[in-house]
C-alpha cells in the first residue's frame, strides 16, 4: 500500500533535517537519540558509502515520508545491522514501515549480507516495534538486560536470509 | 606483577603502529580486526575525547606492551564497552592484562560507568580470552550463535560495578 512512495538510496544534505524530523515525529527517542542517527547521515555525507552506512529514503509530495539506514557489521561475513528504520507519525499505518524494511532486506541481500541484527529497546512503548520485527520473521536472539538503563533492556532480533 | 610499566592515557600519533604491533604480535586478529581497531586510534587523534574513546598505554623501556580502549556507548544510562585489550606476545605472563583491565575498570567508575560490555569470539581459540574475562568478575549475558561467521559467535560478557 505503499504505491505512492518513490525511493531514493542518494543522501543529500537536506535528509539530516528530514531524518531530525521523521524521528521527532513519534515523540519516542530521546534527543540522544536523534542526534546519534543524525550523525549517521552526517557520516554518509561526508564520507561516502567507505561510512558502510547505507540509506533508502521514501519520498511523496517532495517529504521524506520515512527512512532506513544499515550496513554491515565490521568483522563478520556477512552480518549486517539495521540501525534505523523510522516512519514520520503522519504516514504510518500505509504499509510503508514494512516496505522500507523489504527494501533494506533485499538491499542486503544483494550487498551479500546473509543475517540482518535489529536492536530495540525491551520497554513496553516498544512493543508495537517489537512485534513488527516478529510479523516480518525476525526472533529474539538475545536480551541484554539493563542495557540502557534500569528496567530498559536491549532486544537484539535476528533475521536469516 | 606490572610495577616496571608506567601508564599513558594521552594518546600519540605513534601508537596507530604501537596497536597494529601489540595486536598482529599475538597472530590472532585478522587484518581487518587490527584495521579497526587502529581506526579507533585515529578518531581519537583526530576527534579528542569527543570521539568517546579512551585509551591506556602500558610502556616499558620506552615502548608500549600493552593498551585498553574503552568508551561510553551512546544512548545508554551507563554502559561502556571495553572495545580492546591487548599485550604484546612477549610481555604475556606478567600480569600486565589484569593490571590494564583494572585500570580501564577504575578509569571508567570514575567517568560514571556502572555497566561494562566485553564481546569476544565463541570459537576455541579465544578460550583463554573468555577465561580471563570469568576470572576478572564478567558473565557471559548473551552468545549470538554465528555472528562472526559459521561456528564464530559473538560472546558478550558483562560485569557490574
Amino acid at each position: 500500500m505503499s504505491g505512492d512512495f518513490s525511493f531514493r538510496t542518494e543522501v543529500l544534505p537536506a535528509d539530516r533535517e528530514a531524518v531530525r524530523a521523521i524521528l521527532e515525529s513519534s515523540g519516542f527517542f530521546y534527543p540522544e537519540e536523534v542526534d546519534v542517527a543524525v550523525e549517521l547521515v552526517e557520516e554518509r555525507l561526508a564520507r561516502g558509502l567507505a561510512s558502510g552506512y547505507h540509506f533508502d529514503f521514501a519520498e511523496t509530495g517532495g517529504q521524506v515520508a520515512g527512512y532506513t539506514c544499515f550496513g554491515p557489521i565490521a568483522c563478520t561475513k556477512d552480518s549486517f545491522d539495521l540501525y534505523w528504520i523510522g516512519v514520520r507519525q503522519d504516514r504510518r499505518g500505509a504499509g510503508l514501515g514494512r516496505s522500507l524494511l523489504a527494501r533494506a532486506e533485499d538491499r542486503i541481500r544483494s550487498l551479500g549480507g546473509g543475517r540482518i541484527y535489529v536492536e530495540t529497546s525491551s520497554r513496553p512503548q516498544y512493543e508495537p516495534t517489537r512485534g513488527f520485527y516478529l510479523s516480518r520473521g525476525y526472533r529474539v536472539e538475545a536480551v541484554l538486560d539493563g542495557f540502557y538503563g534500569p528496567a530498559d533492556g536491549k532486544v537484539i532480533f535476528l533475521k536469516v536470509l
